[in-house]
C-alpha cells in the first residue's frame, strides 16, 4: 500500500468509563479520538456503517461473570456492526467488501492478522438481505431468535407461541418464524401502534398491548388470545410478564429464556418468576439461549431467513438513528424506556 | 363371602375439613368414623397398614389447578399407602395378598370394581423390598427420584450433582442412584446427623448442612464439595437454596424442580428464583417432573432399584410413626419442620 489514505483521518471511539447503576447515565462513556493506523500485514481495516444496538449490552456493561467477559474500564464500548473494508492486507478481504463483525463503538475497526478468525469478521452478501437486515434477520438477533426458537423452543404446527418484544428484533424473527411453521403466533409490545404492526404486517395472529388496559392487561389477552393456553414462550422481558405467561402455560411447555429487558437496569435484585412452580405442574422447562454457541450453523439459519425476505414472508423493521457514535448513548437509552420501534441501529456513517 | 368379617369393625377416617392458610393446624382436619362395608362383585376391602406422609399433600390440600384435582372439602384425605387384603370378590386379588395403592387416611380401603384401575391398587411383593421400602424406594418417592433423575436430569458418569432434601424419601434413591451412575454427589440437609449419614451410608461425596455456618453455608458448602460446578440440581426445597445452586452451575446444566418444601406454607406468594438468569448465561434448563407420566415404566424402575436394594448398592431409611389415623395431623407437621429422618411413614395397622 502506497498511499494510506486515512493518514490524517481520527477515528472517534465511545468508551466505557464507569459502571452503571441503574441506567446507563453520561458518566459511563467517555469519547476518545485517535489516529487510525493502516493494517499491518494480513489485518483489516474496517469502516464501520452501521451498529447494532442491543439489551445485551447493558449486561456486557456489568462487572462479573457472564457468557463472555464485561467490557473493561477504558475499552471501546462492545458493538456489533456493518461496514466496508477500506484498507486490507489480508488475502480474504478487499477493499470495497461489505463485512460485518464487532466493531465496538467506533468508525474504524482495524483488525489485526491474529485477529481476523477470532473477530467474527465476515463478508456479507447484500443481495440476501439490506445492510439494516444484515444487524436484524441476519444478523445476530435473527439468529438468536432462529435457534432459540428452533433448538430450545422446538415448534410444532398448531402449537401456540407467544413472544415478548415482539417488535423488537428477537420478537420479529421468532414471531414470523413461528407463524411460517404453523403455530398461532400471539405478541406481547407496549403501544398501540407496535402491537398494530406486529398483526397487520408481520402476520401475527394478534398482539398484547402490555400497557394498556390497565395490571391484568397480559393476563386478560392471553386469556382471549391463547384459548388453548400457552405452549411456547420466548421471553425477551422476563418480570411481570414471564410471571404472567407461566400461569397459562400447557403441559410440556417451552420457556425460551432469551433475555429480560425488565429487569437489566434494577438497582434491587431481579424479580424470580414466583411462578416458576407452574414448571413443575405442567412438567415443563425454562431454558436459556446463548446465540454464540451456534455460529457453526448461522449459515443455514441465514440462507433459511433470507429465502423468506426474498419470497415475502418475512419482513424486518430497523429503527435507524442517525448522529455517529457521538449519538451512541443517547440512542442506547431508547432500548431501554422501549422508544425504539424494530431493531435499533446507529448509523455512523454511509457507505 | 358368607361371613363377613367386619361387620362390627369401624373404619376411622381423617378428611379435609378447612383449607389451610400456613402450616396445615387442627382446623383442617376432620376425623370421621363409617362402617367397613363388604365389598361388591369386583370389588376388593383392604385393609390399610401403613400410609406414605409426603410434601405433596401439602399442595393436594389447595384450592386451584394443579397436576391433579385438590382434595375436596369433606373429602378423606388422599394418601399413598401400602396394605392387606381383607375381602375380595375380584379375581385379580386375594385375601392375604399386599397391595399398594392409594387408601386415603383411613383404616380401610373399599375399592370398588370399576375403580380398581384407575385406584392403581397393585399387588407387592416383599421378596423385592419390606412394606415400608414399597413406601419409599420402590414406591411413590423413589419412583418420582428415579424418573426426575434419569429422564430430567439425564447424568453422565463423572458429573456432579446436587440434590436437596438428601436424606428425604426423594433424596435417598435420587442421590444413591446418580452415586450409581457414576456421579460426584453432594447432598443439602438439615442437621449434622442427616448429613452424616447421607455421607457414611448412603455413599454421598459430601453433605451440606444447610443450618450449619449461618447464611452461607450453602455457598461456602457448594464452593468446597462442587469444586467443578454443579451439572445437576434436584430440588426438592426451593427458596434460598435454589437461588443459590443456580450461582453453581455449569454449562448445560439441568435443574430438576420436584417440588419446594421451603415454599409450601407460605402464606406470602413463593419466593422466586431471582438468580434464574444463571439459565440463559449457562444455557442451562430448569424443569418439572410429575411422577404419574412415567406410570407405564414404573415396573422397569421398581426392577432395577429393587436389584440395587438387595447387591447392597442402596440403603433406604424411612422414619415411621405409630399412632394410627389420629396420628396424622401431628406426624404431617413433622415434614414441614424437617423433624422427619427419611421417609415418613405413619403405621396404621400390624399385618
Amino acid at each position: 500500500m502506497a498511499d494510506f489514505p486515512f493518514a490524517e483521518t481520527s477515528n472517534h471511539q465511545v468508551r466505557l468509563a464507569a459502571r452503571p447503576q441503574g441506567l446507563p447515565g453520561p458518566a459511563c462513556w467517555q469519547f476518545t479520538e485517535s489516529p487510525v493506523a493502516e493494517p499491518a500485514e494480513g489485518g483489516v481495516l474496517v469502516k464501520t456503517l452501521a451498529l447494532s444496538l442491543d439489551p445485551a449490552m447493558r449486561g456486557w456493561m456489568n462487572e462479573g461473570k457472564s457468557y463472555i467477559p464485561p467490557v473493561a474500564i477504558g475499552e471501546v464500548m462492545r458493538a456489533g456492526g456493518v461496514g466496508v473494508v477500506v484498507a486490507s492486507r489480508h488475502p480474504g478481504f478487499a477493499v470495497g467488501d461489505t463485512v460485518a463483525g464487532g466493531p465496538g463503538v467506533q468508525e474504524y475497526w482495524s483488525v489485526a492478522a491474529d485477529q481476523v478468525k477470532r473477530s467474527g469478521l465476515a463478508k456479507i452478501d447484500l443481495r440476501l438481505g439490506s445492510l439494516t437486515q444484515w444487524l436484524n434477520v441476519l444478523g445476530m438477533p435473527g439468529m438468536t431468535g432462529y435457534f432459540g426458537l428452533m433448538d430450545v423452543g422446538q415448534p410444532k404446527a398448531g402449537e401456540t407461541l407467544v413472544v415478548s418484544g415482539a417488535a423488537g428484533a428477537v420478537g420479529q424473527t421468532v414471531g414470523q418464524l413461528a407463524r411460517i411453521k404453523g403455530c398461532r403466533v400471539v405478541g406481547i409490545a407496549g403501544g398501540p401502534a407496535k402491537c398494530e404492526w406486529v398483526v397487520r404486517e408481520l402476520g401475527f395472529d394478534a398482539c398484547i398491548d402490555y400497557k394498556a388496559g390497565g395490571a391484568t392487561a397480559v393476563k386478560d389477552g392471553l386469556k382471549q388470545h391463547c384459548p388453548d393456553g400457552v405452549d411456547i414462550y420466548f421471553d425477551n422481558v422476563g418480570g411481570d410478564i414471564l410471571d404472567t405467561v407461566l400461569t397459562r402455560i400447557n403441559k410440556k411447555a417451552r420457556i425460551v429464556i432469551c433475555g429480560a429487558i425488565s429487569q437489566y437496569n434494577n438497582t434491587t435484585p431481579v424479580q424470580g418468576p414466583k411462578n416458576y412452580l407452574s414448571l413443575l405442574v405442567n412438567r415443563a422447562r425454562m431454558e436459556g439461549i446463548v446465540v454464540f454457541d451456534y455460529a457453526d450453523r448461522y449459515a443455514v439459519a441465514v440462507a433459511e431467513l433470507a429465502g423468506y425476505l426474498k419470497d415475502g414472508r418475512m419482513k424486518s423493521k430497523e429503527d435507524v438513528v442517525e448522529g455517529g457514535v457521538a449519538a451512541f448513548p443517547a440512542t442506547l437509552s431508547k432500548l431501554f424506556t422501549g422508544e425504539n420501534f424494530g431493531k435499533l441501529v446507529l448509523q455512523v456513517a454511509s457507505a
